[in-house]
C-alpha cells in the first residue's frame, strides 16, 4: 500500500452495475482502500484485480468501514440489502435512483438503527464518473456533518451539490431535471419529425436547435422571479394570449408535415386553459404550472 | 434628407402591431426611406413623425417601393391585403407567421402575378429587433435572388439566415425551433411544479436547472447523426432499457409531489412503445422520432 493511500478514507460500496463500477473505479484510481459487494460475485471479481477487497457478503463489506456507500438498482434492493448488516455508527450515503419519499423513509431507518445518512442524485452518466471536466456532479441531501466529514471522498467520483438538510431533497433535484430535460428531449423529437419528409439534412438543423435551446433556457430565471413574487406578468414580452393564437400554426403545420401533435399539445391545452381561466392575457406562460399542482 | 440616406433602399412595410413596428423603427433608424400602410391608421401615424411616409391603401404603399415587406396578423390577412395591389416587378418579403403550406402557396401566388417571393420565419420578440447584440434573427427561404439584392436591408432589423429556395422551409424551421421550445418550457413546469409544496426557493432550482438544460441540449447533435445513419445506438451510453427503468421514478415522485404527470407521460408512453415495438433497448431515444411520423 503506498502512503498516500493511507491517508485516504476507507470505504465500501455496495453495488456494482453500470454506476457502481464507475464509483469503484474513480475511488480505486484516487487511492481510496475500497471494499465492494454485489450480488453477482462475477463483478466483483473484475475489481479485485483493481485493487478493491471482495467481502463476501454485504454484511461483512458493511463492517468493513465507516463510510458505506450505496448504489444499487432501486429502493426495494436498498432495503434488502441493507437488513441484514449492523448499521451503528455508519455513514451511509445511498446514490440509488430514487423518490424524495423513498428518500425520506431511507434516512428514518438508518437513524433508526443508529447510522448518520446522506442521499445523493447523480446528474452524470458512467463515462462522466472520475472524469473532471466531465460536468458530471452529484446532488446531496441529509446529513450536512456526513456530507462535510466525507467531502473529501465524495467528490472523487464528481462534483458535489449540497442542496439541504432534508433527505427527500436531492432525488427531488435530481427527477426535477432530469424531468425537464425529458420535456426538451420531447420538444426536439417533434422538431425532428417535423422536417422528416422534406430535403432537409437533420445535421442543418441540429447546431440551429441546440443554439436555440440554449438561448431559451435562461428564461427559467423569469419563471422563477413570477413565482417568487406571485407576479406573472414581470418582464414578459410575448404574453400568454398572444401565444395562445399563435398555437394553431404549430399545429397545423404538424398536421401538414404527417406529424402527431401527441407531444405538443398538452402543453398548449394548459396554456389555452390558463388564459381562459384567469384572463390574464399579459401574463407569460409561469401560470401553466399552477394548473399542474392539485 | 441626409446624403446617406439616398443610398440606403427604400422600402414598404405593411402592418404595423408589434413586431411590424419594431421593424420599422429599425429601418427608420437605419437611415432607409420608408413607407408604411396599416389597417388602424393611428399606428401609422405614431411612425409618421419618426420620418416614414404614410400610404392611403396597401395598393398605394406597394406601389410606393420594389421592395415590400409584408408582417401583418395571419396568412389570410395577407392574402387580402395584396389582393387589390400590384405585385408585377416587387421583391415580397412576408414575415408574417405562416405554416410552410400557407408559405409555399403564397410564393405560388406571388410568381403568378409577377413578383419575387421571400419567406421570413423571425426568431426574435420585437424588443430584439434593431439591437444587433439581442441574438434574434429571420430564418429567410425562397427567391435567393431577392435575398442577395436585398441583404443589406434585410439585416438591418435582425441576423438573416437563408435556409432554402423552398419558400416553405424559413416557416419549417421556425416551427421546429419554436415547438422544441415549448417541449423544454413543458418539461421546466414540470420541474418547477415538483418543488412547489416543498421550502425549496425556485430561485434556487433556476440556475440548476437553466445549466442543466443547457448541457443536455447538444444531445440533438447525435440525435442528427442518428437520423442520418439509420444506426440509433451509435454513442448511446444510457439506453433505450435503462431509460425506460426510470421512468416510474419520474411518474412515482410527480403522484408523490401532487403534480400531474399529463406534461410527462406522453413522451415516456413514446419510450416504452419503442421498446417494446423494437426491442431496441440499446438504441437512444431517437426511436421516438419514427413514432411520430406516419
Amino acid at each position: 500500500m503506498r502512503r498516500n493511500d493511507v491517508e485516504k478514507t476507507p470505504l465500501t460500496l455496495l453495488g456494482l452495475g453500470a454506476m457502481g463500477t464507475a464509483l469503484a473505479r474513480a475511488w480505486l484510481a484516487a487511492g481510496h482502500p475500497l471494499t465492494v459487494w454485489n450480488r453477482d460475485p462475477a463483478r466483483a471479481a473484475a475489481l479485485a484485480a483493481e485493487g478493491a477487497t471482495v467481502a463476501g457478503s454485504a454484511a461483512e463489506a458493511v463492517a468493513a468501514n465507516t463510510l458505506v456507500v450505496v448504489c444499487l438498482l432501486d429502493d426495494a434492493s436498498v432495503g434488502e440489502v441493507l437488513a441484514g448488516t449492523g448499521l451503528e455508527g455508519k455513514d451511509v450515503v445511498n446514490l440509488t435512483t430514487s423518490t424524495p419519499a423513498q428518500a425520506r423513509t431511507r434516512a428514518d431507518r438508518a437513524r433508526e438503527r443508529g447510522a448518520r445518512y446522506l442521499d445523493g442524485g447523480i446528474m452524470a452518466v458512467p463515462p462522466m464518473i472520475g472524469v473532471p471536466d466531465a460536468g458530471g456532479y452529484v446532488f446531496y441531501s441529509g446529513s450536512r456533518e456526513l456530507f462535510d466529514r466525507h467531502r473529501e471522498a465524495l467528490r472523487v467520483p464528481a462534483g458535489t451539490t449540497y442542496v439541504g438538510a432534508d433527505a427527500g431533497f436531492a432525488a427531488l433535484y435530481d427527477v426535477a431535471l432530469l424531468s425537464a430535460m425529458y420535456g426538451m428531449f420531447a420538444g426536439a423529437a417533434h422538431a425532428f419529425a417535423l422536417i422528416r419528409k422534406e430535403d432537409i439534412d437533420p445535421g442543418t438543423l441540429a447546431p440551429l436547435l441546440a443554439d436555440w435551446l440554449v438561448a431559451m433556457a435562461p428564461s427559467v430565471h423569469q419563471t422563477a422571479g413570477h413565482l417568487r413574487s406571485g407576479d406573472y406578468t414581470e418582464g414578459v414580452v410575448s404574453g400568454l394570449a398572444m401565444q395562445v393564437a399563435g398555437t394553431p400554426t404549430f399545429l397545423l403545420t404538424a398536421e401538414q408535415q404527417g406529424v402527431s401533435t401527441e407531444l405538443l399539445s398538452p402543453y398548449f391545452a394548459l396554456m389555452r386553459r390558463r388564459l381562459s381561466e384567469t384572463g390574464g392575457g399579459e401574463e407569460g406562460l409561469t401560470g401553466v404550472i399552477d394548473l399542474l399542482t392539485n
